[in-house]
């Protein structure tokens, strides 16, 4: 019998309908003869209020007490959801982090997953059960309560969908699926079937938003198939696999936009060897990310070193490299927060040439002034001006066809590199 | 150095100015050189929106999915104490039922604890933090997680006080203490310094309300101190302990008016033997508990037997006995729901006589009616109409001269009985 992991969010449990038709949903698996474990988040905005609460009493709450507190509200809406399904007449039991065997570090707040003990979830699954499972909470060995931070609904599904080697975990979400471009800003994109686990780290981590790119990882490790689908409606959604031959591999499949980083530049850096590493080590020590970096020498025998961070880091990077900037006898730091990056993914990428050309003239059209310009083996992005970032969007997306299925598009000026796929050797 | 368990209701944590004025008492009893551990309920309407929201989808939720979703309640009050206890500087470490060890069995909704294994709390509490346990709920040898039911978080504070050899259990709660009668009925009552387990459990289970029959049962059981005392001031209170030779027993500790039952009575029943239990075995059949049984035998060798039960059991109680007086033969069955009964509690009753009849002179001179009279060892309860009810409670409250402390008191018509006590032989 196959088994499959199914996610709600916290609008699935808003209200008692919601919970019946989440449960409706989880029911009609269990006919259609699966085993079922469905992992549920809080309601709605059980969370901000728990969080609420706390810092009533104290501006800076123990981490500790912070979990055992916010892990109530994926307790009460697993109780709910049990009792919703128990209401259409079938078997169901609610089980919170302790109970499923989910083990976790005891970095509270931002636990890591070190181990799943699936007995009980399998013997509840024997006894004919669905089970219903607290996203977002694990326990210690010492059996102190813990949150998986950011992603951790997502997490938690995927993780116990490897742990009892599930055939599907489906995320289910209030959009239809994994779309070319955010519909909001460029209107025409479309739904995608199908996306790999590589393509879709590439889209979340740029804040496509649907789906968390740890629980996009963990999938790919345990090479687990994903499908992001509507609670809503019965659209089939976006099927997030393992790459394969059975189907060509797309040139690009989907574009994102960035709009939360800012870009720092030192400027007249002598030019000897390390100075870069000083400055990026330098912000890297503050603990900011960074994301792009650019490093460009002039005539003068001075250079530039461009980066990008979280706009929420950028106070601290600035800091970190004017005291840099200061030891290094650079010329001086500018910085830029209204900038954006569109980037394009497709592991089709890899075999083909000229789709970074491509991007390029398709923004110079628009006269749209490229800042930055990185790469990966199955991504280009452009940093452009924010006031242009939705432009941007819609150029790229029309020069690369994302409106038309991936077999309908014709493009010129890109060339298929021979040998590029092993299987064609 | 000495261990004290504090107890705290709802109200205590309602919000965040609450928790911080409990926190400060908690606080002050660590500073105090004890050993703390306090137990804190739900805040005040959280455990009544749990229910509502599954009632909401189900009107009858397993009672296992019930237990899962309200002790959330129990969990979010202790970590917000804690929070607030860290907040005023100090370390403490809230737990929930399974991490107190403390086992149930598996009555969903009215758990009755089987095992305490206070490892962890003692864990605590020798790393120098308080420990703020969770009321209400326990875990099963199978971890699902148990709550007490009725009086629960009651039952917790002294189950853990047993548990961890504490010196003293304090109830906080929303009165000074426990009162010779209810000051809303009888407002010259006066609060008492001290009462003894027997005697508050008389009165307990006489809806003083102050304290569930069922913790003091347990504090009796282990000869654990009890006090209750206000959440909102330093009133000392009144101490509950078990009976000592140390000071004088009390004729008359207290007062007690329920007015929760009703009364049936079954006419004209053969005066044969077994007949009364036949009857009051129909009522006990349908779950209903008896509380006052009398029956007497007229001339015409007929009897009646009257009893009386929770007003909520009328119904039950009166289709028991409609079908038990037709297969018998009885004339018939009427039923009174307007009827109050007034108690007297005291140890000293054991050595006095003349304590009943002082209480029925003081009904009939204020032309009071006894319609049913019971008495225990340390009890003398009579059913009055309830119409009369206040009246009543104030007339035997004076006879007995209850506004006044206990040495200053002078009954006529009652004698010590020599003898009566064991070290006066």
């Amino acid at each position: 019998m196959p088994t499959v992991v199914m996610k709600f969010g916290g609008t699935s449990v808003a209200d008692a309908e919601h919970c019946l038709a989440a449960a409706r949903r989880i029911v009609q698996a269990k006919l259609d003869g699966n085993r079922v474990v469905a992992t549920v988040s809080a309601r709605g905005d059980t969370t901000d209020k728990l969080y609420e609460m706390a810092y009533e009493i104290d501006e800076n709450p123990s981490r500790r007490e912070l979990d055992m507190l916010v892990s109530t509200g994926e307790q009460i809406s697993v109780a709910l959801m049990a009792i919703a399904i128990n209401k259409l007449g079938h078997k169901a039991i609610s089980l919170i982090g302790s109970q499923m065997g989910i083990f976790t570090d005891d970095s509270h707040g931002k636990a890591r997953i070190a181990d799943i003990q699936p007995g009980r979830i399998e013997e509840e699954l024997n006894a004919g059960n669905v089970v219903i499972g607290a996203g977002f909470q694990g326990v210690t060995v010492r059996a102190e309560i813990t949150t998986l931070g950011r992603g951790g609904s997502d997490t938690t599904a995927v993780a116990l969908a490897a742990a009892i080697k599930a055939d599907l975990c489906e995320i289910y979400t209030d959009v239809d699926g994994v779309y070319s471009a955010d519909p909001r800003i460029v209107p025409n994109a479309r739904k995608l079937d199908r996306i790999y686990h590589d393509e879709m780290l590439e889209l979340a981590s740029m804040g496509a938003g649907v789906l968390h790119p740890r629980a996009v990882e963990l999938a790919k490790k345990f090479k687990l198939p994903l499908c992001v689908r509507s609670s809503f409606n019965n659209t089939p959604g976006t099927v997030i696999t393992e790459e394969s031959d059975e189907m060509e591999a797309v040139i690009v499949r989907g574009a994102a936009l960035n709009s939360n980083e800012a870009k720092v530049t030192v400027i007249g850096v002598p030019d000897q060897p390390g100075i870069a590493a000083r400055i990026l080590g330098a912000v890297a020590s503050r603990n900011v990310n960074l994301d792009m970096i650019i490093q460009n020498v002039g005539r003068d025998g001075k250079a530039d070193v461009t980066f990008t961070v979280m706009k929420s880091d950028l106070p601290d990077a600035l800091d970190a490299c004017n005291m840099a900037a200061k030891q290094l006898g650079a010329a001086g730091v500018t910085s830029d927060d209204s900038i954006a990056k569109i980037s394009v993914v497709g592991v089709g990428m890899r075999s083909h040439s000229g789709v970074a050309e491509k991007m390029f003239r398709a923004l110079a059209d628009k006269e749209i002034n490229i800042q930055m310009i990185s790469t990966s083996e199955i991504k280009i992005s452009c940093v452009v001006g924010e006031d242009r970032a939705a432009d941007a969007m819609r150029a790229v997306h029309d020069a690369f066809e994302l409106d038309k299925p991936e077999n309908e598009r014709s493009y010129s000026g890109i060339t298929h590199i021979p040998g590029a796929f092993p299987e064609e050797h």
